[in-house]
């Protein structure tokens, strides 16, 4: 699945640790909410809010979640989970273009 | 209107100028497309397929069409319009958050 269909989409950009990481964000009919994005070569900590499924689309980028001690390496194709209310390092040496899912109980396990 | 109801967004950006600009595209029931983005600062020529109108969401840019000698200085709120099949030459010293809408003839111009 290359797009995503029967969405709103923002028409403003979020600018994250100064333009570094750009995205825009995509909500559906069922109240869930999804970031399209990209983030340029750097080394940055994220926080999270909601859980979070972050969809590599272009690049690779280096992740450790808070609390582990091994960076682990994830590319386009790929995708890894972070928990809600945490943070996380990532590292780029080049553009990554990724989605964020925010994962609710609306998106989430279902049982 | 802040958002776009109804619609289908790429999932991965399109980037443009070594990344300079970077837009996600968005496409309309009625066919019809339109990308969100932002340019960093810089001093970029965009060349035109379609007639296109530029609506800026925040920053402020010089813009100059070809052909014109004069650049026009349009910030937040603010919208030009580019003929198709030409170019212009656009200047930028902070993020420029804008919509571009492709103008064809089911958006433009009825009669």
């Amino acid at each position: 699945m290359t797009q995503f269909d029967n969405v709103s989409v923002v028409k403003k950009a979020n600018v994250y640790f100064d333009g570094k990481c750009i995205s825009h964000t995509v909500m559906f009919p069922d109240g869930s909410k999804k970031t399209v994005g990209v983030i340029f070569p750097s080394n940055l900590t994220f926080n999270t809010g909601l859980p979070e499924l972050m969809e590599i689309n272009a690049g690779v980028c280096k992740v450790k979640l808070a609390g582990e001690k091994d960076w682990k390496t994830y590319k386009a194709g790929e995708s890894f989970s972070v928990p809600g209310n945490t943070s996380f390092d990532i590292e780029t040496v080049e553009l990554l273009d990724y989605v964020c899912h925010f994962i609710t109980e609306s998106t989430c396990c279902a049982g």
